[in-house]
């Protein structure tokens, strides 16, 4: 449902505004977006957080961050998107205090922006309401994580629920945000040739892989309560599971598009802890190499036991999907950054050609890279054609499906940001939606436990485990195989 | 089936080796397999012809010829391609004569080319024979056409089948040598994407253009008496029909490859007289413009009728193809050459999207294009991505699955030869699809006399007459529209 633009924001409240996330891309998105006039054009922004600066104070701070993090910005665009700024510090565990923070401005159509840790969600949101910040028109926008298992996360939500209702709650999952999963929708859906062979018969397996060459470092608490399975695969690599097997929605209205992707993540198998050994992997990295520099391993804090990787073949029980594994996995200190969705289909159902013999044919591909580069590529094969008819041999081809270079594309938090603003919640996570990836998330936890699965261990700069070989999409496999 | 090596021919016979397509394509040819070493060491080659020439008078000729037609050759691949050749004058109509001619290498492994006019075949394959010439394990090579119609073509099969066996004679349809025409026996059979598709359930027509801007010109008395049906269509259109439309062949042998075509090519629908109005048309160039020159009409010589412009649409009648259109085109003084085969898919069944909106969406076609360049291109819609998820748009994207330039492909010509002289017919024409084509091409002249269909008139330079955009290809049938 998109409101009606007289209801648009005219305040952007930005609690956390001095955290890392508000610094290194929220205001730069905001930069861009004043910078290109796509910001309503008296929206006011507020930052809010603990440190005590006055508005001229965070004004210089924001100034010198952005003049790091966006070099090529005119100092003309800067000052245009700081006279839009003020600054407010407060403590956000007390609803008191934040109400106050926001009493001059709660009369408004406020967009509440919550960068901050969920453990302040309710009391900041409980301030919020006081105020009046959280009355129709205006909207709340939460970062992840929503809960650490679906009780926490069923609590929270319905907490927030007392407070302001579904349709005007973003909760963001930036993954959506990026072009190349937009391009995915417009490819399925726009594409007789895509959506004919999206399906059982044509697809062989989907491989959906966030490999990050990172460790864990500055937010070792949470990590070390989290651990990779809730920090990713809960999240965001289910959203992209989700728009990769969805239905075709009726219509591209918010809605009608999350009821399919609620749909697929109700359909998740729940884990039967007799198949948590054959088709999960867990495991923490050790010392190692990346880029030949060496990487220390990672030790958490005494009495945590989180993995760095995980790796689950998981199964879609329903009409479209039976039989197809899903290999969804993810890791830490891997080789290098990149985050990809693999679609392999069947091989061909008899084979002609000599060359390449049938067993090395490359099976037709659909691959969505989001990171480091985002692009989709069509793997296919074409003859390279020898001299004679007897010589025929197919070669892999590799079409590219990036819009043509040059065409502005905008990351993945100038497009939230604009949604929210103008409304449109399509691309935002529903509270169901949530919900029921808790509800197979927590199968896998309760599988891990009940079968008492080893932590398995990796080498910063390697694949993973030598069983990670099974899970990753077919051509990182080859590399990781010893 | 592919002969052994050990009876590959140790002698081309050339046929016709003073006429235009010897010395503009198959000397040349020669000439480039000579350079790139690809000819049997020891092969001899001998041209005949009316002409009286000696051996250094016709390798002068020859010469001259080839500095103009492969500027860019070595003096020295020249020269050796000329050590292989000697000449002999003889006139073909007499049988006697051209076992004469032969009779020194007759006894040799011979393979003998006839680029010559159609009505010296039996009395050219006559002496052929008599001097043993046809003999296993030696080869005969045919262009077309054979015969101008069913009872004329099959007589001429059953003649030279008297004399030949099928496995041995090589009817040379040039368009099956083209690269393209390859690849797409590669993107069909080698990829689950494309094969998928490949069927009535996806496919909501085809169409096949060979357009010329060129005139009648030269060849006017053979042109007079055959018109575009039976110059373009039986042949060159007929054999792309059959490859796009044929089963999945049990293997690439030559015979399973052409048991699948001569099938497709039986189940055309012969056309009822009274569909040659709704589903013909039948038209001649009048005077007209061609890039901007003035160009005459086509008149041709009294009591002959011949059309300039053929359009038919044509129907397989079997389970892959049932209700699926293919539109078969041609036509002599069109706007440009271009020979294209045009596979459209249905568009999707439920369309989401606001732009473009339903019905201005190009949907999904491949094309596989042979002149003036050979490629394939795959036409998709990907998403423009707008900044606001409101904006997504879709637009056309163009991907060329041409193999990567500066790879060297053969011309058609070269191909054939090396295919003839290494024992493989894949790529010619069996007798029975000969006959096939024409029984189908019966049929379609015999409605047009029956309906008596009144030839149309289009200038010069145009796409034919008004209604010829009922048949051509999406993308020209927009421009073809006054």
């Amino acid at each position: 449902m998109t409101d009606a633009p007289a209801s648009s924001p005219t305040i952007l409240l930005l609690f956390g505004a001095t955290g890392d996330l508000a610094q290194r891309y929220l205001f730069p998105s905001l930069l861009r977006l004043h910078a290109d006039c796509l910001l309503p054009a008296g929206l006011r922004i507020r930052g809010l957080a603990l440190s005590a600066h006055d508005d001229a104070g965070f004004a210089g701070l924001l100034r010198e961050k952005l003049a790091q993090a966006a070099p090529d910005a005119q100092a003309a665009a800067i000052d245009g998107l700081l006279q839009r700024i003020d600054y407010r510090s407060v403590d956000l565990s007390d609803p008191a205090a934040v109400a106050a923070s926001v009493a001059d401005v709660a009369d408004q159509a406020c967009l509440s922006y919550l960068s901050i840790p969920p453990g302040l969600y309710p009391s900041t949101a409980q301030g919020l309401a006081q105020a009046g910040a959280l009355a129709a028109p205006s909207r709340l926008m939460l970062e992840k994580p929503i809960g650490s298992d679906g009780a926490s996360a069923d609590a929270l939500l319905t907490q927030i629920a007392t407070l302001i209702e579904e349709q005007r709650t973003y909760r963001i999952d930036h993954y959506l945000g990026k072009a190349a999963v937009q391009n995915l929708m417009a490819l399925r859906f726009g594409n007789t040739l895509l959506e004919a062979v999206w399906n059982r018969n044509y697809i062989e397996s989907v491989h959906i892989l966030v490999a990050e060459s990172g460790g864990v470092d500055g937010r070792s608490a949470y990590y070390a309560r989290a651990g990779a399975l809730r920090d990713m695969i809960q999240s965001h690599i289910l959203q992209l599971l989700a728009l990769v097997a969805m239905e075709p929605p009726t219509s591209l209205e918010a809605d009608r598009i999350r009821d399919e992707k609620v749909k697929v993540l109700r359909s998740l198998r729940p884990l039967d802890p007799r198949n948590a050994a054959p088709l999960t992997l867990r495991a923490r990295y050790a010392a190692g190499h990346i880029d030949g520099q060496p990487v220390p391993g990672y030790q958490p804090p005494e009495g945590t036991e989180p993995e760095t990787f995980a790796a689950i073949t998981a199964h879609i029980d329903n009409w479209r999907w039976a039989g197809v594994p899903f290999h969804l996995v993810t890791g830490k200190r891997l080789p290098r950054r990149s985050t990809q969705v693999v679609i392999t289909l069947k091989p061909v159902s008899h084979w002609l050609f000599d060359s390449p013999a049938r067993g090395q044919a490359q099976p037709n591909h659909i691959t969505l890279q989001l990171q480091p580069q985002e692009n989709i590529e069509l793997g296919l094969l074409s003859s390279l054609a020898g001299p004679e008819w007897g010589a025929l041999q197919l070669e892999p081809l590799q079409l590219e499906l990036s819009v043509p270079t040059g065409q502005q594309r905008r990351i993945a938090y100038e497009r939230l940001l604009l949604d929210a603003l103008a409304g449109n919640n399509a691309l935002f996570v529903r509270a169901d939606e949530v919900r029921a990836a808790w509800a197979w998330t927590d199968s896998v936890l309760a599988a891990w436990q009940q079968a008492g699965l080893v932590m398995g261990s990796y080498p910063a700069g390697s694949w993973g485990p030598a069983r990670a070989a099974q899970f990753l999409p077919p051509l990182l496999a080859a590399q990781a195989r010893p």
